[in-house]
């Protein structure tokens, strides 16, 4: 009789789960559930409209993935909730829910439903930005020693920001606040009854160490008064590191999800933090790159090096006992598909349709024919700003070498390899400064489905780009987690011997098309420099006028 | 019973004849021939392959305008051909053709049908780049005091190195030919039966001015020995200036073309240069711009000054008794053809089409409800290189601004706006030294069909944009030339001042948008300078790679 685990992982549109095989990892089972609210960017339920740069979740949708997905897995595979040992989760982050002090989130009462303030603020809420700037701006200005933990600068996508833009906008809403909780965090809590913060979340997200806690009571104040004890207020809870046990599945959310009551449950993680072992990685030297949307990149250090642009470096923050090292690029997915939407010549499509191709495809075989440098074309990776390693949500977009002579197909490779030149910029800043990138891996759908893009990334590293078989690499890593915590290994670097998907797939640079690369990227460099670095700031003065100013 | 006059313009795709009256120069008559061999940049037309960057037409086309357009506007009009009292002619320059001594082209000679140079050279032609940068190169090296007068710079463009690259690759072609006569000239010649020069294409195009002549021979013999006596031996003949009188319609050119033997035939001219005159301008201050593929501007100034960047200045070059100064932009109507043709989305292309509207007019809609710097976009206008200032064909287009909401029709706004800076970049190039700019006329297609586009170039160059009246600017120019010749009036001025179709309508500028476009006019010209002069030379190192250099 099999012995199984579960993992869900909470994407920004959906959650998954997967029913694995402790031995093995082997998945044999699995169920998608699509939030019904979706992102709410422009209106609330009610219609009321948000301001640009919102972007709301309603935390019923988690519930639901939790009522749909756990018993149908159990349903699929035939195994019994008693076999399932354990159970993980990750979410995106920082995904932050307002509550009351039994978990309730403000937006479940009535009283509340069209206060803005009252929902999720999805991570890709930008809405504090100015808050942010003003975090980064008192923060150096003070000499924070937290700061370089960050590369230099904390993004609007954090807790703070948020927290600080609802006291500022909802101050009501904002006394009214119990507690915040990240939504991976309050995803365990709803299963185990017991609130329990991961340290992987507020390392990353709520400027937190291990050994110094949160920024400094008069750091807060300065910010806004009310800030000081916001801390100790609002984010109260004990603090588990990455691997333990949160506690055991409720009588309540057994009715709910058809897991057995009393099976463990894994502190809450984060979903490219949890794909590292799910991908087999379980020490330095292997950055891996989860490509989807936007890039996230995960890396593991034996020791704390300040890498100047990267998002974060937390201890114990991706496996127990390295440093976890995590970066990021803004546009990677959402690039391509927005030339699609926007660029791309109606004889195109109608060629790829009477082809009967998808019309990745069909451009991808038009692409590829081109050998590196053959179209003149240079980009800029920035259409949705920088991340790593310029950290500037300001920046935009750069197209250059184009001719009367220049095709859709060039303009799309010139993207792609944007992309993978951005992805280089990232590995350079690691490696000059002491943490050491020897093998790339690649997850997320763009790896598994894009042959070409995957050649070109390991043309322009230098690195072969070993492509990992999970199909659900979050899910599978959530599952992991919680085989740890179900006692079923000793330890992550156990389960990931055991049930990890690793790389299937090679691809490896074609020495002529790198040298060609190398030529290419120093051009880049000196591009990213000149308009990342104030050489020349048209891209934020074009943004100001764009905005109305001037 | 009226008097009449014709004028024959010679495009790059087609001829026209219009028939006018000489009291007032209203139409009376137009007919158009397109050449049947077009522009051969492909080919022979016995299917012999020509390398990249060659441009051929088969003089035999230019006869078949001839002997088609002008029976036809005869025949339209009803106008017996005694009463038609002159003919002028303008085209394409430098369009070179190579002759034997009695005129004939050498391609009509069977023997030489397999051979490129046999052909008439377009002005287009650029495969002659070598060449030219070799001219430039020995001219600086010895201060020829001629550089000045073309901006510091020649162009691959012109007569000598289109000269020079068949005496390298076609020796034998080369000694064969009796002469090489512009094909506004040879036109004249056909019409007249003799070979005279215009002094106006020898000016701009063959390095000639009425007091120095031709460049030295020994400046030529360093270029190579066989071109020290070039000028001497292959471009001999009476060169007489712009309002001269070539001769009189010959018995034969009358049998071909249907006018009376006798008729006056006027000094062949340029295209650009003789609309000058046909839209009523008669002295400095008035800059014409003709929109087209490419644009043209036009400019008349009391004295001779060096503008850094320009096309050329002659001294009775557009109009007697005036310095004549010619600049240019590659690349405007054909830049927003590449944008329809390779950047719009099928979505929009559908609507348009569902709307039964022209796509540039559907776009336009669009377009025009933007304010300026809405978009947040800047682009450098040089997908087919830089005419004037920077004269370098090696320059490429560069869009920047792009973000995840930039739509199709901000990026045509841009690249619409990228070429109202070019011209303000000619006009201020003219300012800053000492030719003064006081008005500003347009001519040309775009400038007759595109209210939006001449209304931002009034905005960015902050002088009202007049729109002359002239449906066919150079064919009335051409005829009024031909009513000097045959002394209808005295001088071009009077026939201007009579027969010109001067302005009809007048674009103002905005104050506000002329306001926020100088800022970012500043910032294009930021960028001008950063790519343009050395400061960053990665379009050309792009260009080197894309030719599979380095």
């Amino acid at each position: 009789m099999g012995r199984y685990v579960v993992g869900v992982d909470f994407g920004t549109l959906s959650g998954r789960a997967v029913l694995v095989d402790v031995e093995n990892g082997e998945e044999i089972a699995c169920s998608v559930y699509d939030y019904p609210h979706g992102v709410m960017d422009e209106k609330l339920p009610s219609g009321m409209p948000l301001r640009a740069g919102w972007a709301l979740q309603h935390p019923t949708d988690y519930i639901q993935v939790l009522s749909h997905t756990l018993p149908e897995v159990l349903r699929q595979s035939g195994v019994e909730a008693g076999q399932v040992k354990g159970i993980g989760v990750d979410f995106t982050a920082c995904t932050l829910i307002p509550c009351l002090a039994d978990g309730t989130p403000l937006c479940f009462a009535p009283q509340y439903r069209e206060r803005p303030h009252a929902y999720a603020k999805l991570w890709k809420h930008h809405a504090a930005q100015d808050k942010a700037d003003a975090i980064n701006a008192l923060a150096e200005e003070r000499g924070e020693a937290f700061l370089a933990r960050y590369g230099g600068k904390t993004s609007s996508e954090w807790l703070l920001p948020k927290v600080w833009q609802m006291l500022e906008e909802d101050e009501e809403l904002y006394r009214k606040t119990a507690c915040f909780v990240e939504a991976t965090d309050w995803i365990v809590w709803q299963l185990t009854g017991k609130l329990n913060r991961s340290a992987c979340t507020l390392g990353y997200k709520a400027l937190w160490s291990p050994e110094t806690g949160f920024p400094a009571g008069e750091f807060l104040r300065a910010l806004h008064p009310m800030l000081e004890r916001m801390p100790q207020e609002k984010l109260y809870g004990p603090i588990l590191p990455l691997g333990a046990k949160a506690g055991e599945v409720t009588e309540e959310a057994a009715s709910l999800t058809g897991l057995q009551a009393g099976t463990a449950v894994a502190v809450g993680n984060v979903d490219a933090h949890v794909t590292v072992p799910a991908v087999g990685i379980q020490g330095p030297g292997k950055l891996l790159a989860i490509l989807g949307t936007s890039t996230c990149h995960m890396l593991l250090g034996e020791r704390e090096a300040n890498v100047p642009g990267i998002c974060g470096v937390v201890k114990d923050g991706i496996l127990p006992g390295l440093y976890g090292y995590e970066a990021g690029q803004s546009c990677v997915g959402d690039h391509f598909a927005w030339f699609i939407e926007n660029c791309l010549p109606g004889s195109y499509r109608d060629e790829a349709a009477e082809q009967g191709k998808n019309i990745h495809a069909y451009l991808r075989e038009k692409a590829q024919k081109l050998r590196p440098g053959e179209s003149g074309l240079l980009a800029l990776d920035w259409w949705n700003g920088n991340r790593s390693v310029l950290v500037d949500a300001d920046l935009s977009g750069l197209l250059l070498g184009m001719t009367l002579q220049t095709k859709p197909e060039e303009i799309y490779r010139a993207l792609i390899e944007a992309t993978a030149y951005g992805t280089r910029r990232i590995i350079e800043a690691f490696e000059e400064n002491g943490v050491p990138v020897e093998e790339f891996y690649a997850s997320g759908g763009i790896s598994q489905k894009d042959g070409m893009t995957m050649q070109i990334y390991a043309d322009v590293t230098g690195k072969p780009v070993h492509i990992t078989g999970a199909a659900q690499g979050p899910a599978l890593g959530a599952a992991l987690f919680g085989a740890v915590a179900a006692g079923e290994y000793a330890s992550i670097g156990e389960a990931s011997a055991r049930m990890a998907k690793g790389a299937e797939r090679v691809y490896r640079p074609v020495e002529e098309n790198r040298r060609i690369y190398d030529t290419l990227y120093r051009e880049y460099l000196r591009l990213h420099d000149c308009f990342g670095r104030g050489e020349n700031d048209v891209m934020k003065r074009l943004r100001e006028l764009k905005n109305g100013g001037k």
